[in-house]
């Protein structure tokens, strides 16, 4: 490539949310689009826009984000030469060549989130940046069956930021479950879409089930499209991970004459 | 406790070694050992002498450094009210009282290790922290061969610290293993005692088998005391992570009269 010709490309990045204001561009907050577009432009010599998959929200970390563009480029150059410009907690993962009209978020067909909690009686340093301490003996049978009660097709109204954009709060999940280990508790969820703010308001309130004050089959009736304020609080932002992002073939095909 | 008696005590401190000379006090560099007895000093009003279990290098991190100290406190105070005083890069994670005489390094009866590798083609920032990028496609195979050569009773001379004090270069590691999980690798190794330097020297010289420079049977050859020189380059500090300390029990017992 670098040919001259201006063609379009998918990254993966991975990011720690610490010090940024969440993904998207705002005047008030450094965020990581814009850090990102900035090492961009740096390496390329022009002024590049780009989309990202998820609006990951203040504090929130990414391991697989995705991110599409225009650009005159070539693969290493995008990953090795925006890295060498990147602070050294947003990396380029990877570049590939991406179909003609691609776009990260219209086109995403599911996305990966998980969420740390720990029941250590202090956090490791090793461990504090990314998850959120919790008390022993959360009944995680309880925040199971509620999880499972995630699972298909629902309103999740009650688990969408008040204020947010969603006309269409009809969400499908594919995936919900809590996994044990040790003192490690992770909240896997997997689905086609997301409200803002919706897993840590989903975690927030299957904390309540694990302490005894909701049951599952209360948090099923907020799938009925009750109001948020019925919910549980959200969760805190660093212990949210965007794992992944996943795209029909026929966006992650490798258009004809790409290198 | 807190009844105007000095007793001794045993505290689990994990930490993120990147800002730190290592765990020793020195007169050049900043230590965990020096922030930790500048924390306990402020915290209980008068000076304050602790003792590690392990003289992590600079850049090491621990989950379970073990440290004694005397002290006229109680376990709350110890673990909160000096983890309120440390930087986040450092904390107290549990508090007991010990027999009289207790010495977190003397008493040791053996230690666990955790060295960890990713084969990434670039590392996310949520790992770089802990975690040395590796190329894919090490021969895993050889690299388990060599580590079962360690396990017993050798003399670690080739894996030590030039320079270093051991003047009884001989050891006994009871496990010596490379666990891989995805890009995971990680050389987890218990054992009696270490020699200053010798998991980075081992992990060093197990990728040269990994790489196809060296054989099980040579890495086994080395055991006879070879010198330094003839062994592999260390692996860099930032992967290894002090795993815990045991002691007998003897030592975890918990004296006649502590709360």
């Amino acid at each position: 490539m670098a040919d001259g010709a201006v063609t379009p490309w998918r990254l993966t990045v991975s990011y720690r949310g610490e010090r940024y204001g969440g993904w998207q561009r705002q005047d008030n907050a450094l965020t990581v689009q814009q850090v990102l577009e900035e090492a961009l432009a740096a390496q390329l010599g022009c002024a590049v826009r780009v989309t990202g998959a998820s609006r990951t929200d203040a504090g929130v970390h990414a391991r697989g984000q995705v991110v599409s563009l225009l650009a005159d480029s070539s693969a290493g150059e995008l990953v090795h030469g925006t890295n060498a410009r990147l602070p050294g907690d947003v990396r380029v993962l990877a570049a590939a060549a991406a179909p003609p009209g691609f776009h990260a978020r219209k086109h995403a067909a599911g996305k990966e989130y998980r969420y740390h909690l720990r029941s250590d009686p202090v956090l490791s340093p090793l461990d504090a940046p990314f998850a959120v301490r919790v008390e022993p003996g959360l009944d995680l049978a309880a925040m199971r069956a509620a999880a499972a009660t995630l699972v298909g097709r629902h309103d999740f109204s009650a688990f969408a930021r008040t204020g947010g954009s969603a006309t269409h709060p009809i969400r499908r999940l594919d995936t919900a479950e809590w996994l044990a280990d040790g003192a490690e508790l992770t909240f896997r969820v997997v689905g086609e879409g997301f409200l803002r703010g919706m897993v840590r308001a989903l975690v927030g309130t299957m904390l309540e089930v694990g302490r005894g004050r909701r049951t599952a089959a209360d948090v099923a009736a907020l799938l009925a499209g009750r109001p948020r304020a019925e919910a549980g609080p959200n969760a805190p932002a660093h212990g949210l991970v965007l794992e992944r992002v996943d795209y029909p073939p026929e966006w992650l095909a490798i258009p004809p004459g790409a290198s």
